[in-house]
């Protein structure tokens, strides 16, 4: 059986080096390179940060599969056995475009439910972790469970572009939504807005296109406080596949699912 | 004449220790009530904040005149004269539900010219200022011009809520605009969307209904930096009015107006 406690301690250690070589990277590649080219240099890091993931794991954990969103990992066709979920840097285009806001997500699943999950917002070195039955953390300190709320008094999570027409769904059912709701936001990085959601900054999030990269580590975070993590559709979701994505606290995840959204239809990706 | 350098010092030393009194304000705060008088309490720290920055002025600067959120300042029907232009808290919304992406937002404007200006980014101690002629800063250190760009690199702040049928403006022309854009963000505080232009970070930002409070700090600061700070129908803003807001890059500014919003009429607010 694995050690998840032990797991979870090196993954953290190993979460914490990343940060800070991608800090480093990034004042060394900001004074060296003008603008234009900053934005390979930034892809880089990106890249070099999913190897060094990669080969701690490797290393590490010889038996454990990877998937990451650069490629670099295992092919990936069923659920069995300890599988990571790496995105190395979820929220590229804040990444390019203004150094924060961005953040490595991690979730390490058995047999397809999720163990541990970390979302580590890298600017603000901010940590949150969880470990399934044994709680979540922002940096140590223990997270309130989320409490049910209405849609009324909810900040949601959605990007403005679902407000205008697109393939994934009919933008008048976000819109009657966006109105009931108390307020709307967008950071521009899932993992961040998941985060949001678990330490309460957010009642819900609402995505439409997304991969498993970018929702592992909070959607382990977030159902260990007490969230409803699913598709849009309420159906659940699954580590092999790209889907819609809702977050959010008890009650406002069934309003969400049961009036605003109930015409929504998940389509394959 | 005024002495706009001594202003600018003992202005930061204000606002610094304004900041120092709204963690400090919340920190106690959080630890003794519940999350349901919370929202209570930190009202009351917005009007202190208030309060604490007009007994300064009025003490130091008497013949100063005071523009505030709060009402606790002077009543205002013409530009003449130095007036300080004040948003206690910026993001209301933010500071309540999150604590953080919230600013302390100032203008100081003679005879309805920008002359000194500052947002302070409370939770992540960030100060952004600029005094006209001098340049533009964030904690000290000189912001870049901002360069031209085209809207298709763009990074545009709007709030999702102005993409749904509302008074203001026929959604449909944001949503070209949204489509267009390299992709949208929304914090819920105009000083930081503001700030978040001035320093590279958005290329643009957008709003439909605003007070003088909210984009007193950031006009000149904007401004300083080569950027277009206007109405939404391009034309000039006046701190005795509230209006839309359209602050950018030069180039995407015009494209802004004469392309996407050229059928955009203001309305009295």
């Amino acid at each position: 059986m694995a050690d998840w406690k032990k797991i979870d301690e090196i993954t953290k250690v190993w979460i914490k080096e990343a940060g800070e070589r991608i800090r480093t990277a990034l004042t060394n590649t900001l004074e060296i390179s003008s603008k234009s080219n900053a934005n390979d240099l930034v892809t880089n890091v990106d890249r070099d940060t999913e190897k060094f993931f990669i080969n701690k794991i490797r290393e590490t954990f010889p038996n454990h599969r990877i998937l990451g969103e650069e490629g670099g990992g295992d092919e990936i066709e069923d659920a069995n056995g300890i599988i990571w979920v790496i995105d190395p840097i979820d929220g590229t285009m804040n990444f390019v475009h203004t150094q924060r806001n961005f953040a490595i997500s991690i979730g390490i699943f058995e047999d397809g439910v999720g163990k541990l999950g970390y979302i580590y917002d890298v600017s603000r070195d901010e940590l949150f972790s969880a470990q399934k039955g044994e709680g979540a953390f922002l940096n140590g300190n223990r997270l309130e469970n989320l409490q049910e709320t209405s849609i009324e008094t909810a900040i949601v999570g959605v990007n403005p572009f679902w407000l205008t027409e697109n393939k994934r769904i009919d933008y008048h059912l976000l819109h009657k939504l966006v109105k009931d709701a108390r307020g709307t936001r967008s950071i521009g990085s899932a993992a961040l807005e998941m985060a949001s959601v678990a330490a309460g900054w957010f009642d819900a999030y609402i995505a439409l296109r997304l991969s498993p990269w970018d929702f592992g580590g909070g959607w382990v975070i977030v159902e260990e406080l007490g969230g409803k993590v699913t598709r849009l559709d309420g159906k659940p979701l699954s580590i092999l596949e790209k889907s819609s994505l809702l977050v959010a606290k008890p009650g406002v995840h069934e309003v969400i699912v049961n009036k605003y959204l109930k015409e929504f239809v998940e389509q394959k990706i």
